[in-house]
């Protein structure tokens, strides 16, 4: 019996802001097992902002997805059949699959994790988000509990799990967020000292009264006009990890960035991509399930329902619409 | 016998390029000698891009000039009379008397210098310019003989210490200057790989020519559209010490810096200031003196002649027109 799959293909490149008809969804099926590999059924599709940069044909630190290709991502899912000796029927395993129901993986391209913990934190706290946050907060900004750490995109995947273990460390935690209902979760929740609502028109000024000692710390996930607002704010010696410049990345033209204040304040602005820290992941995960496991860290996903929705649940996560890790269930 | 003293007053502040019409020159009585003060005679007086910042009132890491004060700025003068034990008649000290014939200091706001070496030096390669060059290039970028170092302001003070300093490090080194004269100086004087004259349109795609490994550390004495184009080229991994913005000084309007580079590549982008790096200055002092004295460091300076002519001077250095280390001949 051949198995009919369903994917989300790229259909065209975006120009500015992601549409629906930038996706087509087909119905294909499915090529037979070869020797090494592995047939997975997906469980749950992660979406992530990095996926706006792999729609488009600007070079970067990864290939682009090519028109046709399906969308890439990273699935948990459950193997139903293996031609390779270290999986078998019944693995929950994290894949590379992308944006389709099945899949076909080479045995060496997935991770068996463990199934105590729901499947779906593996691609948040537990995966790419939350190794993310604890590298760049413990290897690249390195806080000291005197410091103040604002984290941009607060509610966010990697914002959320920053925040939380900048707090864990002592420091003094301001979250920046779009929007009442997630600054209220991002305080109330999340246990940050105070989070700003970027959508208000005095938020800069409350941002300023929010950071008494200056700014230490800034894990940056959003760029643009945040980005500055945030530079101008932030001490001698302080340190700014870019994580994410999400308000960028559709935009037609570069944002006005002052980096006097780089100068003038000697800051230490450091680019940071998850894939260079492969080394450290399986550390970072362990102590993610431990403050998990003690309660320390709180998660929420934000779930779209169904592989067909997946365009949409991107656009929404491109527009700050989601609230916690954006996930996509697909059975 | 009272001595007149010649000085050079800020008069009002710029907006935008510096003008004659921000500078008033005066001559005033100088005050009677206070115990533990010292009266020097300025011979050199140093001409540098921080003092467009010192004559804006935005915050920056060291007060503004306010109106109606002596400009601020290091000179190098003769010691003509002494309220202090640690000085006396005929000494060759460092000061921060700034744009004046004579002026009196504190004894411990001044330091001696060793009169073998010509004592304008002791405002460049063996001064401020110079330790900023060699803190940067071997604390912050710490490039390897494998590495491409890229300078822009290549033939300034700054600039062409650093240069050196990477080259005797066994880099590939590429500077950017303003003009043919300064690029002839800068590879067949300085003995720079390339020089890139940014005055000309195919600049950008001269230093990309220039760079064939990409460029794994930026040493940036300029900014706007010049940092730009190098961020493009830059590598993973690479670093941008920020040292100076010379374009931005005098712009209404910060520049329109792409940031993504430095996401994409994990570019490390740190801020530097010399003054936090007082601890080192002794050992970056004599590494330098004992590359003039063999010979490996060619040094040159751009001389204005009398204090009258100073606001000129720095007008010109602000525009790129000075070719070396600016310095004014006050005897």
């Amino acid at each position: 019996m051949t198995l009919m799959n369903r994917q989300v293909l790229l259909a065209s490149r975006p120009s500015g802001a992601v549409t629906e008809a930038n996706f087509r969804i087909v119905d294909a099926p499915l090529a037979a097992l070869g020797d090494g590999e592995v047939l997975v059924r997906n469980h749950w599709l992660s979406l992530d902002p990095y996926m706006r940069g792999r729609m488009s044909d600007a070079k970067s630190y990864a290939p682009s997805v090519q028109l046709g290709e399906v969308m890439v991502g990273q699935t948990v899912g459950e193997v139903l059949e293996s031609r390779d000796p270290r999986y078998g029927p019944g693995d929950t395993v994290l894949t590379p699959l992308g944006w389709q129901l099945y899949g076909i993986a080479k045995a060496n391209e997935i991770t068996a994790v463990d199934a105590r913990t729901p499947a779906s934190y593996y691609l948040g706290i537990l995966g790419m988000p939350g190794i993310t946050a604890w590298i760049g907060l413990n290897e690249i900004a390195k806080p000291n509990s005197a410091e103040t750490v604002v984290v941009s995109a607060a509610s966010g995947a990697v914002g959320s799990v920053a925040g939380q273990l900048a707090k864990i460390a002592g420091c003094h935690v301001v979250g920046i967020a779009g929007g009442r209902a997630k600054c209220d979760y991002v305080v109330g929740s999340l246990g940050f000292d105070a989070c700003i609502d970027r959508k208000l028109d005095a938020w800069e000024q409350a941002l300023e009264a929010a950071c008494p000692n200056g700014i230490d710390v800034d894990f940056e996930n959003v760029g643009g006009a945040v980005l500055d607002a945030v530079l101008r704010l932030m001490n001698t010696a302080s340190r700014v990890v870019l994580c994410g410049l999400i308000a960028e990345y559709s935009a037609g033209a570069p944002y006005v960035h002052n980096l006097r204040p780089v100068l003038v304040k000697r800051i230490r602005m450091q680019g940071m991509i998850v894939f260079d820290w492969k080394h450290r992941s399986a550390e970072a995960v362990d102590a993610l399930r431990a403050h998990l496991d003690t309660g320390r860290i709180h998660y929420r996903e934000s779930i779209v329902e169904g592989l067909d929705n997946a365009p949409r649940g991107l656009i929404a996560l491109l527009n700050g619409e989601n609230f916690g890790k954006q996930v996509v269930r697909l059975v």
